[in-house]
């Protein structure tokens, strides 16, 4: 038989080349262990049995068996009477389950127990999505290589909503995303149910996330698709979807009651507009019984809101939050709202919802950006967590790396992510962390939600790089537990995605995990922001002043001048300082007490500034740019040193996009070092070299085919007619 | 070893079921044949040699072993030294080709010898592509159960240039695609080639096509492509594509030296524009040696052109034309060309360049859609073709489905695309088809070319559908050679894409065969055109009025009244008939000599008009459009029955698609009667159901979500920061 797999494999290499590895299977490989492992693992998993025949134990028995041959190089039967290895999957329903003294008073309602007892090894939940969790997870461990000889493990999401956001267009076009187009085939739906549909809840389910927002909270998606045809629509993903653990919800637009319904008002105080919003809950849930709820962008860069009519945030999300209480259905209600006034944009969102604590109905979540600006590379906490003690607040991380480099730059997200959730808000004193307020026990929440702006598109390895499926998959082990390690998870995921060997494993790990440092340097060091080109958000744009909105541009967020850069929001300047709790503000009122990586967010310094590590503010600031760049070409090197670990199709494009970043890199590097130094008038320290080109050339620069650049998405592509 | 194969198909299965038949293989599947078939080949194809280390002999090589280790189910060595069985592939600069006497002067440049000398098979070309073309056409012949012990083949392409037109913009999205985006991704080149790219070469190369127009001419793409660092991404693209002797071309703008030359005018005769051409030659030839050429879409639906100037098109076509003629480049210039004038639409394409013939370059090709309106369900061969002695007059074919239902509609095209090819013009007489003005013979052009607008996207399955796979296949080998038969094509494609079973074959073939005068019935029956909806084109708009011009109405196309239908185009109307060869326009011009599939394409006629096949004209309108979805419920039901002979991904996907055009065919018949019977005033005659809503049901109905709709591609979607 081993001979039989091996010729295959061989023949598969002629004959299916083009198919050999090209991500698709994500972190789901499966593919052979090493001799030694799959004679360990054997005797631990030579049958899978499952009573009952539920859609939801049915994927579990399916995945099972297709992770587990596919992983021992065998096929794995299915049993119908339990002898010594094999794996007994279900519930307590299963009376086999059911005498066993399994802890499942500590699975939850999703989680699972995994328990060795002989040589049986039961998955069982509380649920049979807490079971499928469960297989998911046993088969993580035996793709990590753990040991099946005493398992005892049980398991529980700490967050109630755990989903991804998509910013997918009706069109099917993605606003940030650089993946292709979004995999929801809305023309063909619901006619044609897309294979892939199943292997995107199938790798969701892995990861136990519960929900998935379909479609743009920004644009006309919103409106559209709420209407009935598109209800159907959606209705054919929830089937797919449910059995997976997985509820559809929809972004829907604050005008659908206009847009859609034809009446002449959104005003959520007006009768007739909150009865239609009961009338398409009802109608939706007629169509999708296990419906999630709605995702809405209201009063934010232009989107319709109940501001519009004088009404407050409250009064807006309240309004949809009882037409979809009966059906216990959730309201997400975005905190990311500014507008160009004279406030701080950093402080709007918590200025806009501080007043409104207390005021949702319980079924609403605020849901905020993690910090308090938008998904740079680096901000401090965003202070709306622990400032609403009354409301349940969700977190919205972004795994599309639109001011990150997009699918192009190595950035492994957890480390960014980990810092946020680790953060102390000091709410309630210390250990108040973002963690204990987005999982609810800081406040004794009802309602718990983490959501991440999804990176997945048609691209064949769903999310235009190889490594950024990495993201996706820390968001979803960080949701089921923001205690998680991101070291941990990158080890999890490198393994599952590549292979177990530590020559492997080990500078891989490490290259993730400062992957992200390495960005902020080139980009955006020492607590800068918000310096990014305009429109597209691929590279540097430090010197614009003129992107529509004083809030949209890079100069209203450095400050700098020949004095100095940064922006001071301690009391003496925007008093951003005043939102967090008062051993933070004072932390952050401080230069000294500020941490370094924050340092220019907070305060507006001389550029003569002493550094705590050592050199003044200049010099270090131009370090840090440098130092950036250094860091991409070591994993350029690092990186060339595993091609022996690494299939051809997947190690190139690494190669490739990593040369690509050098390049871009430098780009940041150059372009910003020439601008800073037009205003400092100082001296590039020793060791760093000299921008390339003029101010002017970086300047000059447009990057008219980059995703997201103006006249790429915009009219003159509309069509002609032929 | 054909046991462990076996395990090794069922393990697969298991393991790899998410990658299982999902399209992406096309028509070189390469799985295994029959075991009879096996036994009886494998001894004329024990291993393969070839001489040489070129490109593309190694991609020959590479090809063959490809594909005879997957259809022999065992690795195919490459040989250093002839033995019995062996295939050997090359030129006479090989010299154990050289010693054979094998008819190479019959392949021409790019054609093959495929001749069996003992047991050993030759693969010989004239070049190293004709050897090339020569090991597709062997495996082809090899998959479609071709006898191999004693081939004696000669081929050679008839016309000149074969080439696919992308209708893809620079950001990647599609006009009048319907599979995902383009499959060129140019934001990654020219830093990534995606792996994909080499199989598109593959496809292309195994049809004989030689050509490919990478972006669309509609639009600033053809404008943005001319920038230096877009001509670095297309002479990526040009380097994958080289081996298999596939050249590259662009579309261009003809304003493109304002746009992108940042010149005040783009006036043919002004030598700044005309230098600034020729030093864009310049540039393109320095980084892509072989580039092929330029294709213009010029003074046609909004685009700039030589007449902005006061410029005829021979003036615009040949200034570019001496730009290219130093490099050997090829202008292919668009006869689509038409503006809202009294003139009727289908004249103008004519009228524009009868008046011209003889005043292009040798270097210019004038390229002209199949017919004189617009890649309609039917029209009449288009009067360019035979009309220009003294031009080179390609052939333009539209492999994406526009009007035949994307790629929803199972609609096989060749039987069109023959019907076309196989007209005759009698330009000089009984034989003149149309295949003799194409590939240059009948009037001894210098230069001949076919293209074929693309259908291929980011689908996994290229195309959107798996029948349109048989598309682009059919164009490809219409192309190489126009004589070829529809039917055998249809053969030849069903045994590469599924099975050679003749329970299979047999039946799908008719199927195909009958698929496009199927939609016909149920679209656009006796010769009617343009009867579609406003911009997205899919489904019925016979009674639209308000498009914008008079000549994108579909009322000006069948202008029914309660007297009757059609348009006149003999003498006593538009005149259209004149625009052709005496005994064409003489048969055109009388109702009884013209073939009743076109008989209301030109003439208007009486409701009450008898028709030869029987009936009157308004019963067999009627019945047309009622036999179209009766022909389309008898296709599901046949396909239904071919279950067993497919493999589940591609059977549903189908299935699914048959069953969304029954409903598609349904609203066409419905829609058309109700508005037919709106102005006839007439009975439906026995059998024929009456349209299930009113007719202002019909006109009511939008489809928002099809690809094409206004407001899906327009800018509600465009960027709003997030």
């Amino acid at each position: 038989m081993k001979r039989a797999i091996l010729a295959a494999v061989a023949l598969a290499a002629v004959a299916g080349a083009a198919k050999a590895e090209d991500g698709y299977d994500l972190w789901l490989r499966y593919r052979p262990l090493e001799k030694a492992v799959i004679a360990r693992d054997v005797p631990y998993a030579s049958a899978i049995m499952a009573q009952g025949a539920s859609p939801t134990i049915l994927a579990a028995r399916e995945e099972l068996q297709r992770g587990l041959s596919g992983l021992l190089g065998k096929r794995v039967p299915l049993a119908t009477a339990l002898k010594s290895g094999t794996i007994l999957i279900g519930t307590p329903k299963d009376l086999a389950i059911a005498k066993l003294a399994l802890p499942l008073e500590k699975a939850g309602a999703e989680g699972y127990v995994i328990k060795t007892v002989g040589r049986t090894t039961v998955i069982a939940g509380n649920s049979d999505v807490g079971a499928l969790h469960g297989a998911f997870a046993y088969l993580r461990l035996v793709q990590t290589r753990g040991m099946l000889n005493s398992l005892d493990i049980v398991s529980a999401p700490k967050i109630g909503l755990r989903m991804l956001n998509h910013w997918d267009n009706v069109d099917r076009t993605l606003e940030r995303g650089y993946s292709g187009i979004s995999i929801f085939n809305w023309w063909e739906l619901p006619g044609h149910l897309d294979p892939q549909y199943k292997d995107y809840a199938r790798a969701n389910a892995s990861l136990g996330l519960n929900g998935t927002v379909l479609t743009n909270p920004s644009g006309v998606s919103a409106a559209t698709s709420l209407e009935t045809a598109w209800i159907k629509k959606a209705a054919a993903l929830a089937g797919v979807m449910r059995p997976y653990g997985i509820k559809v919800y929809l972004s829907v637009r604050f005008s659908a009651p206009m847009e859609v319904g034809g009446l002449k008002t959104a005003d959520p105080l007006d009768p007739q507009v909150r009865q239609w919003w009961k009338d398409k809950a009802d109608e939706i849930y007629t169509l999708i019984p296990d419906f999630g709820g709605f995702l809405v962008k209201a009063n934010s860069e232009g989107q319709p809101g109940p501001q519009d009519y004088g009404r407050s945030h409250a009064d807006g999300a309240n309004m949809m939050a009882e037409a979809l209480a009966p059906h216990h259905g959730i309201v997400l209600w975005r905190a990311f709202v500014y507008s160009p006034s004279p406030e701080d944009r950093v402080k709007q969102s918590y200025n806009e919802f501080k007043p409104l604590d207390g005021k949702f109905l319980p079924n609403v979540i605020v849901q905020s950006k993690n910090g308090p600006l938008d998904f740079q590379p680096r901000e401090p906490f965003s202070p709306v967590f622990g400032g609403l003690p009354n409301t349940s607040t969700g977190m919205e991380f972004q795994i599309t790396k639109e001011y990150l480099g997009f699918e192009i730059h190595l950035v492994y997200l957890a480390p960014l992510w980990q810092e946020v959730l680790r953060s102390d808000t000091f709410a309630k004193g210390e250990g108040s962390t973002v963690a204990r307020v987005v999982d609810g026990s800081l406040f004794q929440r009802p309602l718990s939600s983490i959501a991440g702006a999804s990176n997945i598109g048609t691209a064949r390895n769903w999310s235009g790089s190889i490594f950024d499926q990495a993201n996706w998959y820390a968001f979803g082990r960080l949701a089921w537990d923001p205690d998680l390690d991101s070291k941990t998870i990158a080890e999890e995921w490198l393994k599952q995605t590549f292979t177990a060997d530590p020559k492997f494993v080990e500078p891989v790990t490490e290259m993730m995990l400062g992957s992200r440092e390495t960005a902020v340097d080139y980009m955006t060091p020492l607590g800068l922001a918000h310096q990014m080109a305009t429109s597209h958000h691929y590279g540097p744009g430090p010197w614009v002043d003129d992107a529509g909105r004083p809030d949209w541009n890079p100069v209203y967020y450095a400050r700098a001048d020949e004095n100095g850069i940064g922006v001071d929001r301690t009391a003496t300047g925007a008093n951003a300082v005043s939102q967090y709790a008062a051993p933070v503000a004072k932390a952050f009122s401080d230069p000294k007490a500020t941490p370094e990586n924050l340092l220019l967010w907070f305060h507006h310094l001389p550029w003569s500034y002493a550094m705590p590590s050592g050199g003044n503010l200049w010099e270090s600031l131009v370090h840090h740019y440098a130092h950036g760049v250094n860091k991409v070409a070591e994993m350029q090197t690092r990186w060339q040193a595993m091609k022996p670990f690494v299939d051809a199709e997947r190690f190139q494009i690494t190669a490739d996009f990593l040369a690509m970043q050098k390049e871009n890199a430098e780009l940041w590097r150059d372009g910003s070092i020439a601008y800073f130094q037009s205003v400092s008038h100082l001296p590039l320290p020793d060791g760093v070299p000299a921008p390339a080109h003029p101010l002017s050339f970086y300047k000059s620069l447009k990057l008219p085919f980059a995703p997201g650049s103006p006249g790429r998405t915009a009219s003159p592509f509309a069509l002609t007619g032929k």
